[in-house]
Parts: C-alpha cells; sequence; structure tokens
C-alpha cells in the first residue's frame, strides 16, 4: 500500500503530542461539536447535494455570490477535482510545497514542472518565478501561506501572477487554507479579486482553523461558474455529508475563537521560533500555525520515541534529510516539545 | 446548476413522508448513531487515511482478506474513482439502471453503450446480453438487485458474465449495494468469486440497509490489489471521515437489525405490491427493498402535493413519463401512502 505521506497519521503509533498536523491547539469549538452530533440524528437521509444552506453561510462571510461557491469532503477533494475537471496537460508547482497538488496532476498524466525555492533565500518567493509562467502551462498551484514553510508570496507578486495567468489562460488554484490564522488576514485575502481573475480558484479549509479535520470540509471560490459546474460533475453528488454541513454552518459563527485562536497562535508561534533557535537550529520566517526548521536527520524519530510526532519533511518534492515542519500548540505542550528537543539534542552532541 | 436527479432531495420542498430514497424504514440503530457521534470528540484529528480498524472489520465480516477491501465517502464515491483509474474508453449499462454510472463514465470521456430491459419482459434480465460483452468493451456495470427494478440476475447468467469479462479484460462492477435487504441474500452473494475474477469489482454501501446515507460510507472489494491501489491513487487521502469509520466499525455488529429490517421490508413489500396492484398499476416484481411501478404521469406531483415524495424515473435512460420507484417503509406510513394513491387515482378517474 502507498505509504503514508503527511501529518496527522496518529493510528500507527503510540504518542502523547501530536505536532505533525496543523491543527488549531485549541480544538473543535463547542458549538460546532454540538452541531455535528444532533446532526447525526439526521443522517438516516442524504445530505443536500446542493449544501445550499452552507453555501448560503459561506457566501455571506466571504462577500460573494452562492453561485461562486463548490463545496467539498475536505479541501483535498476540490484540489483532486480541479485537476479532474480541467485535465491540465501541464502544470507549474512551488518546491516545497503541499504533496498533494503533484499526487492530484499525476493521477490524471499531467506533466509537472517545479519551481525550486532556495534555502539560502530563506525558502522565499523569488520573482523570477514569472519567468516560468509560460503558454504551454495550463495550472498552477500557489499555497499562501505556503505549506510547510509558512511564508507569503507578496501582495504585489501574487496580482502580477494573476494578470499574467489571466492573459495566458493558465488556472490559478490559490490555497488560502492557512489564512485565518495571520496577523493580518486581510494581506492574503484575493476574494476581492474573483470578478477581475475568472482564471483565479481560491482554495479553503474548515479543517485547520475549526479543527475539524476528521469531519471533512472544504471550499472553493470562483467567479468562473463554469469551472465549478465542471468541478461538480466529476464529483459524486452527496460528497459533504451531514455533520459536515451542520459543523461548517456553526462553525462559521465563531468569530471569537478565530481572534482567540490567532492570537494564541502567533504568539507562541514567536515564542517557539526564538527557543528553536536558541537550539541553535536553522528555523524559516513563517508567519502561519507551524514553523519549519532544519535539524538532526534522527530528529523525528528520536521525538517519536519521546512520545511527539512530528512532520519529517525528507519527502517534500526537492527537500533532503534533516527538515521538519511542527505545528504551534498550547503553550504547555511547546514547552514540552523544546523540553524533549533540548534532551535529544544534547544526547546528540554527547555523542559527537 | 445541475438539476437533482435522485430521490432523497428532502431540502428543497416540505414534505410529510420521503418515498424517495431506498433507505431502511427503521432508521439507523441505536448503537451505530451513539457511536458516531461519540467519534465527533476526536474529529480535530484526521481521520485515519487506511481505514484500517474499519477495513479489518469489513474483511472478517465479508470472509476476505484486508487487502482486497476499499472504503470510500459512499459506494459512489468508488464508481468514480474505479472510472477515473480505469479510464474505460467504452463501457456498457443495462438500462433503466442508476444515473451515477453514466455520470461517472461521461465525466471521463467514456462512449456509454446501453442495454435496454424491455417493459414487455417485465425488465428482466435477457440472455441476449452475453452478444454484446464485445472485445471492445473496457468496462460494464451491473446493478444486482438492479435499481430501480429491484429485479436479481440469475446466479448462472452472473457466472457466465464473469467468464466472458474474465477472458475478454472486460472490467466488471457488480453494484450489491442493496443485497442486504433480500430474503435469499446469499443467491446476490458473490464475494467468493473475487479470487477466481480478478475483473470482478463489488460494490457495497452502508448507506441503505443502516440508514446512514447523511454520514457517507462504501467499500469495494477486489482481489486486484492493483486495481484497488490505482483507485486509491485518484482519491484523496482522507476521503473517509471519522464519524463514517466509528459508525461503520459499529454497524457491522448490527446482525439481529439487519435481520429485522429484512423480514419487515420483505413483508412490508409483498403488502404494498399486492396494494398496487389493487389500484390497477402495473408493478414491476421486485426482490429489494423499493417497488417499481407505471402510473399516471402527473402521479410524482400530485403525491408530492398531499406530501409524500415518491421517486419519478422518467430521466432514467430509456424510461417514458409515467415510471416511479417508491421505497418500501413501516407498515403505517405504507397505509398512508396507499390511502394518498387512492385518492389521487379517484380524483384522477372523476377528471377522465
Amino acid at each position: 500500500m502507498l505509504k503514508h505521506r503527511h501529518g496527522g497519521d496518529i493510528y500507527s503509533t503510540a504518542y502523547r503530542i501530536d505536532y505533525s498536523a496543523n491543527i488549531n491547539p485549541l480544538g473543535t469549538p463547542a458549538r460546532v461539536t454540538e452541531a455535528a452530533q444532533k446532526s447525526i440524528l439526521e443522517c438516516a437521509h442524504y445530505p443536500d447535494v446542493e449544501c445550499r444552506a452552507l453555501k448560503s453561510a459561506i457566501a455571506e462571510k466571504e462577500h460573494i455570490k452562492s453561485e461562486s461557491v463548490l463545496c467539498g469532503n475536505g479541501a483535498a477533494e476540490l484540489i483532486f477535482a480541479i485537476v479532474q475537471a480541467e485535465k491540465p496537460k501541464k502544470a507549474l508547482l512551488l518546491a516545497p510545497g503541499f504533496a498533494e497538488y503533484e499526487q492530484a496532476l499525476r493521477s490524471q498524466g499531467c506533466e509537472v514542472a517545479f519551481y525550486q525555492l532556495k534555502k539560502e533565500n530563506g525558502f522565499q518567493y523569488e520573482t523570477a518565478y514569472w519567468d516560468h509562467l509560460t503558454e504551454d502551462l495550463d495550472m498552477i498551484f500557489l499555497c499562501n501561506p505556503n505549506n510547510p514553510t509558512g511564508l507569503l508570496i507578496p501582495r504585489e507578486e501574487i496580482l502580477k501572477i494573476l494578470q499574467i495567468c489571466q492573459e495566458k489562460q493558465i488556472r490559478v488554484v490559490l490555497d488560502s487554507c492557512f489564512i485565518d490564522f495571520l496577523e493580518e488576514k486581510e494581506d492574503a485575502d484575493y476574494t476581492g479579486y474573483l470578478q477581475e481573475f475568472p482564471c483565479l480558484f481560491i482554495l479553503k479549509a474548515f479543517t485547520k482553523i475549526y479543527a475539524m479535520a476528521g469531519l471533512r470540509l472544504g471550499y472553493g471560490m470562483s467567479s468562473d461558474t463554469d469551472l465549478l459546474l465542471r468541478m461538480k460533475e466529476v464529483i459524486q453528488p452527496w460528497s459533504v455529508s451531514i455533520p459536515a454541513q451542520a459543523a461548517g454552518i456553526a462553525a462559521l459563527k465563531e468569530e471569537t475563537f478565530v481572534e482567540q485562536s490567532r492570537d494564541l497562535v502567533q504568539k507562541e508561534r514567536r515564542w517557539l521560533k526564538k527557543n528553536l533557535e536558541d537550539l541553535h537550529l536553522w528555523v524559516c520566517d513563517s508567519k502561519a500555525n507551524y514553523l519549519f526548521f532544519q535539524g538532526p536527520e534522527d530528529l523525528a524519530q528520536r521525538a517519536k520515541e519521546e512520545g511527539i510526532l512530528i512532520r519529517d519533511c525528507s519527502n517534500y518534492h526537492g527537500l533532503t534529510r534533516g527538515f521538519y515542519r511542527i505545528a504551534v500548540r498550547t503553550e504547555e505542550e511547546n514547552k514540552e516539545l523544546i523540553r524533549v528537543f533540548q534532551k535529544i539534542l544534547k544526547q546528540a552532541e554527547r555523542r559527537n
């Protein structure tokens, strides 16, 4: 069988704290849990195939029309659906990046090119990327903030990319799954450009910010309603379950929870980054709810022995062994993580 | 947007009883509901991408190996996945049949041929079907018992079809989503032939018998593990939610519930069929938990005005207006259905 290539595989090992999945450390809001539990009583019925109530709540929140929204069984379903609907012949990915873009593209026989971001530039976006936006491309994926680095592409760069891609008819999938954790969310919000750029498809997830990864809910937005219709044709009609729809509607009301989560995550990210650097580790300048860093090649294995799961990033395209990603979690958990890292690094020093 | 083409759309209209979806009238077993509700508390985590505990429970129940099982977000996801994985150029469907086979095939640009079953034969399977199993076919779908007719293909015919398809390398998708409602389930169970016929892919759902349509859970079985691997590649990793996995594991223990459901449905099916025939309606000889019949062209609309949803089958390939499918429900509900039909038909008579 396929090797599990993601964080969050808590099923094949005993563990104390999972730092490998980028989930809100505050957990699922109580009202979301309650709404999902209550909805289980309705589950003898099929879900609403049009997700009418949920789509209308999303549209209101995002200040767009309901027709511009498509819901999916997690954002991941929509990544596969847009590839299956568009059947791109050639696509360009930023590396390192989320593995699912490549899997979805390859499963449709698409040629995949990579623009490799460089460690010496701190894995920051490079303007030279423009030159790679050639006529033969059908699709690009941008993850903003990027996974695993947590870095943002500057706003003027994104707008330039959108202009080029609109002219050259390249579909732009802008994965914004982590923007609700940003201090300045507005910096990474491009819903206001959906009308101007029909090539743009913005992807968002409930998974991370509302900590409902197990319920599966994501959505896509585009002013190209024909694209959304073609995506709907390649997805089974009932893909979004009743508990996911109910939880989603409840989640959108949790504005205070989102603010509290953002504040906690940003404060703890700074603390964690400083403490990783104090351990003489190279740490990427993430703005998101996770940190990307370099450490000893056996760090993930050693941390696992201590009951802590971290994301070994060596299977990301263009990365070597020794790169890791950790989620930002609660103060107490983060202190424990640093304590464990200190112990592991001290033992490593002693061995050398 | 796409017109809703299925039963079970209870969201766009007020109604009293839904006869349009083929769901177990006893509803979701209490222990399944409890397991799903309890699992909501775990939903901050990602689901197990390998569905390990669930697959092992299914394998035990079906007396096959765990490697021969693939779980999906409802059986419908697996219909789309097998088409996306196999990329058939030409497929043969029985008509009338479940609309999703055609939608999945067309979404991949597959040529779809139909073998039309005839009203004058009571829509029974015809041996002449064999002649249409030609070398140029890549895939066939068989629904057994068939949806919407509820009829079974004789066992010796299925075995003959499997032999021909194995020789000619035609993939056979055998949709067995309704077999748990059959009086003699063994007549329609072909899991014992998976090893002999690697071309065979058997599809099953938790949706109907355990009344968990809103939770989304189905599975496929094949001894061709390479096929299952290719299907996994075209599906996002986390497609089966935590509540679906938990409910599935709980459901497989509900053997008494399944027996009671079957007894009720079979008794009520006979009663409903006799009463429809007493109203001088033509009724198909279904063995399943639903009945397919012919009635006045405005029957669905008139029933809806009385708060009863029935499935208008006029959009099935090869069917004209005036064909309907109803679920078999509880004694009380079925009496109400017949009372409403009597009223509508009497009014129609008076108008003529």
